[in-house]
């Protein structure tokens, strides 16, 4: 793959990268749409990532369809699909990490300890391997995206990054693989995390200033589900990732709840009256 | 940089990079010379990193002279010499770094901790800007020759990593920037480093296996001089540089001593009978 990449960039040709972990879904297909646009090569990989895991997380049970896989990145435009091994990334002896100090010290880094760690280490990796121009990642992993763009600012990566509008089913739930563990009724309470988020838009949109009354708004709409356990929902600098004081410039509302045993995340741009336009 | 980097890759061309803290001397034009016979073009930079001294060590007082290293490096064959500034490799909010698990809990890393992770950070940053096909080290650091080849590796860096031998004054002491701080007697004292390691050498070429009879040995000569603290005197693998039990194959020999104030570091790797040809 290396070699290929290099090939390409001697060439003159610009390459688009979209790294997965595969069980692709509509949200990873506008991804590589967009970097079939983007760039005269698109790669894609596929790599269930150990490190990102935590030891009491989903690793083994997360979902896995390399032949569906494959098909659908076909379709989508992407002409290297790159499926690496765990031996291949990992072989033993590995003790090379990419970390961050600050970032992670919010949101899913709160409740996913070492998994900022994980994304950074095989994002550096991919990137030394398929050598894109561009590399395009879904903003559903809205704290993931941040992650990267500072990784690469700090580290001097030739790679611009690109954020890709989160994809969403026609009832509003995001895109993700792991929807496939969701029972009919958890799918439904699913829908809240989408509902109070727009909700929450609508607040900050007619004036509300207020952060706390946001919150606990969500917070109760979301407890008024059945088998929902809040993990975090923040207001916060999209940058930064810190929390804000008050909705008066454009924030990032994000979320993260258990419906039943499976972990769900989603965030929503909340702008103050006026500043779309910002 | 980058873009200059980028535009030489692009036409086919090679690129050396010989990476320094500035303060020249025989030791780094030799690695310098190296890398232009190596490639097409030869990149070195000067920066003193200040992410790899800890706070109670020598970053304010570290030698600088770029008017008479950049003389140097034109005329050891320096095409590009790449000299940036503190803010531009570190912009406030920095907060990415690179690290590693096991090698820097050994040798010099136990007594300076964070100083690999600051090297690897730099080295990482360096290697994205200057897109170098051959980096060129010196051996006499051999823990940081052992971490970048490690770093290279865990991260697929497509970077090749030389080692280049250690560069001597004609009385044995290693070359290093730090030697301009040595008085007279100070020195003189320094010389039973390399002395020393001579000895270990002949120790193991005379069939001598046990690595505590040899330290213990070079122990005793460098106490014998004047106003050294040794910080530590190792026999151990060349690349995981754990110690090793018995010299019956070959090893590295590598010490740190402070000499005054100054800290000095050499190595020498030690062949048991017959084990040279392998």
């Amino acid at each position: 793959m290396q070699y290929r990449a290099e090939q390409i960039r001697k060439s003159g040709k610009t390459i688009a990268f979209v790294p997965t972990m595969g069980y692709l879904h509509r949200g990873h297909l506008s991804l590589m749409v967009h970097g079939h646009n983007l760039a005269d090569h698109l790669v894609a990989s596929i790599f269930v990532n150990p490190t990102q895991f935590g030891p009491n997380e989903d690793l083994s049970r997360y979902p896995r369809d390399l032949i569906r896989d494959t098909a659908l990145a076909e379709e989508a435009g992407v002409d290297i699909l790159f499926t690496p091994g765990e031996k291949d990334l990992y072989p033993a002896g590995f003790e090379t990490y990419v970390s961050q100090t600050a970032l992670p010290e919010h949101l899913c880094g709160l409740s996913r300890p070492g998994h900022f760690r994980g994304v950074t280490t095989i994002v550096a990796k991919l990137f030394n391997i398929v050598k894109p121009h561009f590399a395009i990642f879904g903003e559903k992993d809205f704290q993931q995206l941040a992650v990267i763009r500072k990784m690469v600012k700090d580290l001097n990566f030739d790679v611009e990054i690109i954020g890709a509008a989160t994809i969403r089913e026609p009832d509003g739930l995001a895109m993700s693989s792991r929807n496939a563990f969701l029972s009919e009724t958890h799918r439904k309470s699913a829908l809240v995390l989408y509902r109070c988020l727009a909700d929450a838009k609508q607040m900050a949109a007619a004036g509300e200033k207020d952060p706390q009354k946001i919150i606990k708004t969500c917070e109760a709409a979301i407890n008024a589900e059945a088998d929902t356990v809040i993990d975090y929902i923040a207001i916060c600098h999209p940058d930064t990732l810190a929390d804000v004081a008050a909705v008066d410039q454009p924030v990032v509302m994000a979320l993260a709840v258990k419906v039943g045993s499976t972990r769900l995340i989603d965030n929503l741009m909340l702008f103050p009256p006026g500043s779309e336009t910002l």
